[in-house]
């Protein structure tokens, strides 16, 4: 049904190895694998497609709406049920609002050009969002970031690793600390890779490690990703993100969520509206009792600055939170 | 040099069975290989137990204490140089206070019964210390505990799981919520473990999920153990604790400290005094650059309470804080 073979040679965080469209199959860089093996996974309709964002073979919420995009286009030029195709595919995973944006922008309009334009303005986005949120980061920054939300998780570029990025080439980045992130150690297998790749000074540590860090005086800002953003600024976004936001706010230091537009939920008007997907717990232990909620959802109050492409969005967000981008 | 064999059957809870002096050997229960292995270590000098202690075959404070009053007296026993178990002993692990209190209450009476004293006394303390402790959760009491601060920690009956034993026995538990405890996964492999043969209700969270269960109104008390206590009290426990004591301050829960006076060290006026254990990243990730600090200070500001065997203990510690306790 799938076929994964070996990737080849090449930079592993161009856009087009992330996600592309081919004649018969939506290509996803397989990031379950990261950092141990670099294969891509054929996904040849959208159930496969469906399937792979369910296990996380690609992830992140833009990088999941980039292949939603995808999967609707190569639904089209296989001659697949289009309501079904989307069906399928919103139903992949609840929390990325990107997913269903990105599809309700393919519905009317259904071609490659269309998605390769979505996945080219989420890359544009990112690098718009990024310089933003740089100027935001004092010189020889210390920085932490929780999760992974760089290239891998939006298609290209990153939001809080493209922060990391645009911040070292303009002031300078002195370190950066990336929280493992259980249970799926996006942290530890993801960004820590991208780092490396970025040749950007960091080291993980465990989740847990983040407030000792940060009365060390040795976090000057964090910044992380988002799945979804509440019209009044609530985000939801992986499990943990909301305890950070508490600990930077109890150490004095800016909490900020680096996210395009595509993230921002209008229709949610606070963060109890945001559905939060619970997971196997067999991901926490198979072993024992467990509960494996895999997002929490950080209230606005706890949030210093929301950066998208348009810029550094401030409280009160009901009023400063742009509306979401469309490609048409 | 080290031989394994299994363990009879038998509660694995008890005492002896965490940790015991026989005639040519300590013998402790290897706590790396559970929960999935039932497994004997048995320690034929200061050098093979000093390694069993830095690789955390017996680990928890008090548990430490109680192995290397053992193993002075195994070290009198077969006539090996006491100054020289004792160096050995006293280096294998820097954080815990216990471990030297233990080796001073050897000093001058290196025999089986003053260490069985020892150990009987801190199993005795720490239900004195629980049953203090259980006066402080609510009825149908929601508590999270972070680690391992069971029996397995304390050489029987447990400090923080034996509060959570002891308010089970009283106003009941309706929960408990076990961090998993990254890197090494104490939570997970043994507290749930231990409360699972309690029959006490629980469910294991990763580290980053604490603050939303907070949140959601799910937690009422949060107790764990300590491995030192400065005279402020000011306290060193597991990496992520203090982080825990931040989110419970924030969400209005109070943070509950459970240690055998044995924990308190005088000689230390705060946290900046206490040496913190860098350990091996390679826990952590053997892929990428990591920072491993096995504990963390969590700021005597932070902590509602300190419960010893004594009773409980509030602000301001240092006037309310009981000297350890001598077994002479």
């Amino acid at each position: 049904m799938k076929e994964h073979k070996e990737s080849p040679d090449g930079s592993v965080l161009d856009p087009e190895r992330i996600v592309r469209l081919e004649d018969d199959a939506v290509v996803v860089l397989d990031q379950r694998r990261l950092p141990d093996e670099l294969s891509e996974l054929r996904c040849r309709d959208a159930a496969e497609l469906a399937e792979a964002i369910r296990t996380l073979a690609v992830r992140g919420a833009p990088a999941i709406g980039v292949a939603a995009a995808y999967g609707m286009a190569l639904a089209a030029m296989t001659g697949e049920d289009l309501a079904g195709a989307y069906e399928r595919l919103a139903a992949s995973r609840p929390t990325a609002v990107n997913l269903r944006w990105a599809l309700d922008e393919m519905r009317d309009d259904p071609t490659p050009e269309r998605a390769r334009r979505i996945h080219e303005g989420e890359v544009e986005r990112c690098k718009a969002m990024s310089a933003h949120a740089a100027t935001l980061a004092p010189p020889a920054a210390m920085i932490l970031t929780h999760c992974n939300a760089g290239g891998l998780a939006t298609g290209g570029y990153g939001s809080a690793v493209g922060a990391i990025r645009a911040a070292a080439e303009t002031g300078g980045v002195a370190h950066v600390w990336v929280d493992e992130t259980r249970p799926l150690l996006q942290g530890a297998r993801l960004t820590a890779f991208e780092l490396a790749a970025l040749g950007i000074p960091h080291a993980v540590i465990v989740d847990g490690a983040a407030a000792s860090r940060m009365a060390a005086g040795e976090v000057d800002i964090v910044f992380t990703g988002a799945d979804r953003i509440a019209a009044n600024g609530d985000t939801a976004n992986k499990i943990g993100t909301y305890g950070l936001a508490v600990l930077a706010k109890h150490h004095g230091i800016p909490f900020v969520i680096v996210a395009p537009t595509s993230t921002v939920d209008p229709t949610a008007s606070t963060g109890a509206d945001i559905p939060i997907e619970e997971r196997d717990a067999a991901e926490v232990t198979t072993r024992f009792a467990a509960r494996n909620p895999a997002f929490d959802v950080t209230p606005a109050t706890l949030i210093a600055a929301i950066v998208t492409e348009e810029g550094v969005h401030r409280p009160p967000y009901a009023e400063t939170l742009p509306a979401p981008v469309t490609s048409r």
